[in-house]
């Protein structure tokens, strides 16, 4: 009765995983790191999935006030892993919570991540402990925000304008909001959550300024929930995503709290109001680093979670024939543009997924020589070098591996046509959670600002002869070689060798022009900082290159790392890390054109491979995305299921979420009134009974036109 | 009191405007095509703004239940307009409708440009009347949608699955929905709205299949909006954006309507089961043309409408100090790196204004030659002709303009930094809205595809020694000259003739580029179809250049129409056009660097140019996007009001929007127990009072510390 049968989509599928080319338990194993990594995350999901609390299939219909309850239900539930697994474990299940519901992860982030960790690093051991006895681990007796932003200011944090003076009267400190401008804002959890807030505020003592500082004051009650006398908070309402979480504005009038409740690890304020400064400021740099670490990993799951979707729908959907005679339309899987579409961007995910686990392991580890330093330790200098390049490193990643993903996930819809579009099938709440990922915790173009600044005086460095230690510049060491290289053959180009020289010689390349710019400002009479926005073009260019570059890398060197079996695991990984560079290399073309790394004709045969390439990935994509591991309560998208049954399971989740409705909303009140009204202008009615004497007289008109046309055309002939 | 004074932002923008080195008034003019049209913007700018039923401020708070009834108020409202005043002003009524409220846009669009559309270029004279009687026209008595797409087949319309059988015994047709897969989806204005539905069906007549065919279907009693027997229609619900559009699904169950609901100007049926089948299949194409054009219009008027509130709120937003002894701290919009962000735009959605005032009148030219054609007609061939460049030319513009655009909303709405990711400042519903656009009425990337399909055969037309006609593809002409010219000067480089010849060689290098490609393929032995397909890429590559270039060639005209005179218009035009060719330029870079039209060198001084435009638009953008002329109520956000009070309004927008509970919504069901829940892993408690013996304790560690270090240094440097 017809072509397309009910069971099609699902063999499809299965044939697609009939004869898989490389062992997907083990490709899946190297993606998470470790065996222990994916088996962890596995008991999540399915903890998960059969938790009424996360049941998801009706989330994308909530109102604005649901979600947010939805989401203190699942916090709740959540409180009772932090107190009874390791924090290595609970971190693990927020990575996964981060890609299941992202308004969650952050409502309950603001308090382990920001107001626990802004008490962790700005408090004496005596403060912490005071705040851990008021229920601080286990969110008993309190519920923290963390008052950073404000209306007028969210990236200068020195130029905060809410006060805290010190009364030295009373041994309290005044926290203020001076003006509207003031007011803070965005603060996640102030809305409804928050018992207590960690304020960024001006300090001031005797009538002078000392700088932002943090003071934690308590906003309600928590017995009753009643605001504090002085403290006005309001809904911030509506976002763009993230729903769950319920942002407020606060406003402090006056406000008394203790002098203990200023976090005084680094400045103190004493009872007669003497403010000791620390020798130390960059070690508050620190606390940046696990939310950028955070947001990398998001990117490279977030990413695997979109193209799981959309490579599964291009792999079930069929349209057109490209023969006649085909038992079925081709899969659009099939069609070499789709693969363009797609397949780069599977590379660039695996890409992902191996710089955040080694920007994890750096951060672990720049954290525990933070934690073992003390003053005047002799490792300082080294350790705050390497701090700086953490930091860096950290900065061009987020900025450009959060951009990257917000693209894919709005490719990987438009790849989905017009069910990509319909939000059951996920890629609409994806982008819009996602999309605030490239402002908070630093802006994406402010930050890959900073990772070019880091650029500029390492190349400086080098110039001076001062040798790179770090993975992430070494390129730098031996200059003239560098940037003098040229891509010697197309064999070469298609090695990873070959392509991990030519980011080497393009970075530099790119890095030599800001810094030449940069040096060129400076002489021209330009301050540091002048010279600095002078060049901020090229040097966010510089960051651009650098950082593809350095993610090429991370990516060959995991590869690296993978042992030679037979499982076809390595094989299939160094394709998908020549892929990742050359493509990228063809999108940043115009770099290696002018660098001289390319021929032309190199560049030809990159874009060539990269064709391959896609091809190649595309006939084991389904393999491939199935180790990404990503079950499908957590996709929550039908589209994408693993079984292929896409229509199906569709028409079921948007059937059940509108269910047919008793009687129309409003049919009495606005419609009937609008279609039955009278109007003036209605022509006359001719017969359309008519038909059949109209479309004798088209056919004779027709007729006569042709047999004029035909002997016009003879006409024509003879002359 | 503070560094912020209420006044600052809206001082700030009165100061911008100040002095505007062009006559704002006739840049506007410019614009809009003709003061007429502004006029008439204008008009209906004010009309909406004091409409109750048009009141907004509310609009990014109501559940997609409410949106759907306020957009049905909205509908009644227009309805009044259609049949009191001209199609033109009606047309231009809707262009801005478009950009105030999209949902609405759409579904009023379905019944006046897609039902109506299909009778209109589908039926006879009589049938025309027939529906005109029933209320077409006004809405009164019916309401149509549009049944194309279904749940499996959207680009592929002739593999609709849908049918409809020729009962010849009774003289009707037998609609059916055969399987799941043809169930209609996506059909706007099915769920609620629509009493009839143009639906495109397979039609079989004597077992013969003839096609995917149009045929009107009745969906529901106009007197009850029950369904009529068969029918069975539900709710598709929740969408990324355009909520106010009452998506549905529609599956049909043996079905019967009369022979004459079959719509039969081209294709007829007689009463005995005879089918007649057109000559002249193209003349279908005319139709589609209509949608892209308006897309296009929509892409240049809403990336005005993102950038005079990105603009305006880099202006009024400061964020540090340049000079530590400057009065307020630095204008955002001073930052070279932020004019890098949005300047650009600005000049590209200048020029997507001047291109879709272009392509409006390309298509009434298109239609009205169409509307005047006969059969045998001697002119046919070239109308045919005339007809596939306009295809070709609008399929590129709706992509590549679609994607600039939705590119242009997230870049403008991260330019805002937070207060972007607010619903209250219009992008997150902009973005969404708009972002469908990619996908509907033919998917950007198979658009694209079109586009350069056409390129190719104009190519090996040109090679074929067939002179080029068109504006677009006239740089095809003199091949030789154009393949090897270069950029002779800086100087050149810098006007408009000289970007415009380096347009012209790039996109002939990348059509040649696909060209060859594609002959390859044929040589190789490949079907056209096959060779089409596998040298898509390079296919998309030619059309995306192409379209760049033919853009700005657009500019220019434009530009060059424009009067001589002192009011500055033609002059900062002209600067805007040079400025958005030569930043496209540097887009497109490895293009330029490999067909040799600019060497490495001029590419850097196309660069500094760039740069150099920035900073120069920056100066008079604020007058430029108030020339844009789009209201604050069509805006809809408040950090890109008028007069630059920006905190204040968005404090007042969010108070309005969530007024204070008077309750917590749930504290006692949910807060209450999590907060008061006992737990087992409480720490000791410590005294937290004991703050001053443990200053105390830290001032001695850090004395002894830094002592040590001195020491230590002192040692170091015996050494």
């Amino acid at each position: 009765m017809s072509t397309w049968t009910d069971n099609l989509t699902m063999d499809t599928m299965a044939r697609e995983r009939a004869n898989p080319p490389f062992d997907v338990r083990k490709m899946s194993i190297e993606h998470h790191g470790s065996e222990n990594n994916l088996v962890k995350k596995e008991k999540f999901m399915l903890e998960a999935s059969r938790d009424p609390v996360f049941y998801s299939a009706d989330i994308y219909d909530l109102t604005t006030e649901q979600i947010r309850e939805r989401t203190m239900q699942r916090i709740q539930r959540l409180a009772h892993y932090v107190t009874s697994e390791s924090v290595d474990d609970f971190q693990k299940r927020m990575e996964l919570m981060s890609l299941l519901d992202p308004g969650l992860w952050t409502r309950l982030g603001v308090h382990y991540g920001l107001f626990l960790g802004a008490i962790r690093s700005g408090a004496t051991p005596n403060q912490f402990s005071y705040w851990m006895e008021k229920g601080l681990i286990g969110c008993n007796g309190m519920f923290g925000c963390f008052g950073m932003t404000e209306l007028a200011h969210g990236s200068n944090v020195a130029g905060l304008e809410t006060t805290a003076h010190f009364d030295a009267q009373t041994d309290e400190f005044v926290i203020h909001t001076p003006n509207l401008g003031a007011t803070k804002w965005w603060i996640g959890g102030a809305a409804q959550t928050a018992t207590h807030c960690s304020v960024f505020a001006q300090l001031i003592v005797n009538g002078k300024r000392y700088g932002t500082k943090t003071f934690i004051v308590p906003l309600r009650d928590p017995k009753t929930f009643q605001l504090l006398p002085g403290i006005n908070i309001g809904d911030i309402g509506k976002k763009m995503g993230r729903d769950g979480i319920d942002n407020g504005y606060i406003q402090f009038t006056n406000v008394r709290i203790p002098r203990a409740y200023m976090l005084m690890k680094h400045t103190q304020v004493t009872r007669d109001g003497e403010v000791r400064e620390p020798p130390l400021q960059q070690l508050t740099y620190g606390a940046l680093l696990q939310g950028r670490t955070a947001m990398v990993s998001d990117a490279a799951n977030t990413a695997k979670k979109a193209l799981t979707i959309s490579v599964r729908y291009a792999a079930a959907r069929r349209q057109f024939k490209s023969d006649a005679n085909a038992k079925h339309e081709t899969q659009i899987l099939d069609y070499p543009i789709h693969q363009r579409r797609l397949m780069p961007l599977v590379a660039q995910a695996v890409a992902f997924g191996y710089t955040s686990l080694e920007l994890q392991r750096l951060f672990e580890e720049t954290s525990q020589a933070l934690e073992a330093l003390e003053p005047g330790d002799p490792n300082l200098d080294a350790t705050i070098e390497k701090l700086k390049e953490t930091h860096s490193t950290s900065a061009g990643l987020k900025a450009f591996c959060t951009w990257a993903t917000l693209e894919n996930i709005d490719r990987s819809r438009q790849a989905c046509g017009g069910h990509g579009y319909s939000s059951y099938n996920a890629f609409a709440n994806m982008y819009s959670d996602f999309a605030v990922h490239c402002t908070w915790e630093g802006d994406n173009t402010i930050l890959a600002l900073q990772s070019g600044r880091f650029l500029i005086s390492a190349f400086q460095d080098a110039l001076d002869g001062k040798k790179q230690v770090s993975q992430g510049t070494m390129y730098m060491n031996d200059l003239d070689k560098v940037l003098t290289a040229k891509c010697e053959s197309n064999v070469a180009l298609d090695t990873l060798d070959g392509i991990d020289r030519g980011w080497a010689t393009v970075a530099a390349h790119a890095v030599k022009k800001a810094s030449e710019d940069y040096q060129a400002c400076l002489k021209k009479g330009r301050s540091r900082e002048q010279a600095f926005e002078d060049c901020s073009q090229v040097r966010f260019v510089a960051a651009s290159v650098h950082t593809s570059g350095y993610i090429f890398r991370q990516f060959r060197s995991a590869v690296e790392r993978v042992e030679k079996t037979n499982d076809g695991v390595r094989e299939h990984l160094e394709l998908l890390a020549k892929f990742y560079g050359l493509w990228q290399m063809e999108e940043k073309a115009a770099f290696f054109l002018r660098s001289g790394w390319l021929t032309p004709e190199q560049l030809d045969y990159a874009t060539a491979k990269v064709t391959e390439y896609c091809e190649k990935t595309r006939s084991f994509v389904i393999p491939l995305v199935d180790s990404f591991a990503i079950s499908d309560h957590v996709l929550n998208s039908p589209i994408g299921r693993y079984d292929g049954d896409i229509y199906r399971e569709y028409f079921r989740m948007v059937r059940r979420n509108n269910p047919q409705l008793k009687e129309h909303p409003y049919f009495e009140r606005l419609i009937r009134p609008f279609i039955e009204r009278a109007t003036s202008e209605i022509e006359d009615f001719d017969e359309a009974i008519g038909i059949d004497d109209e479309i004798e007289e088209i056919k004779q008109d027709r007729e006569e036109a042709e047999a004029e046309a035909k002997a016009q055309a003879e006409e024509n002939k003879k002359q």
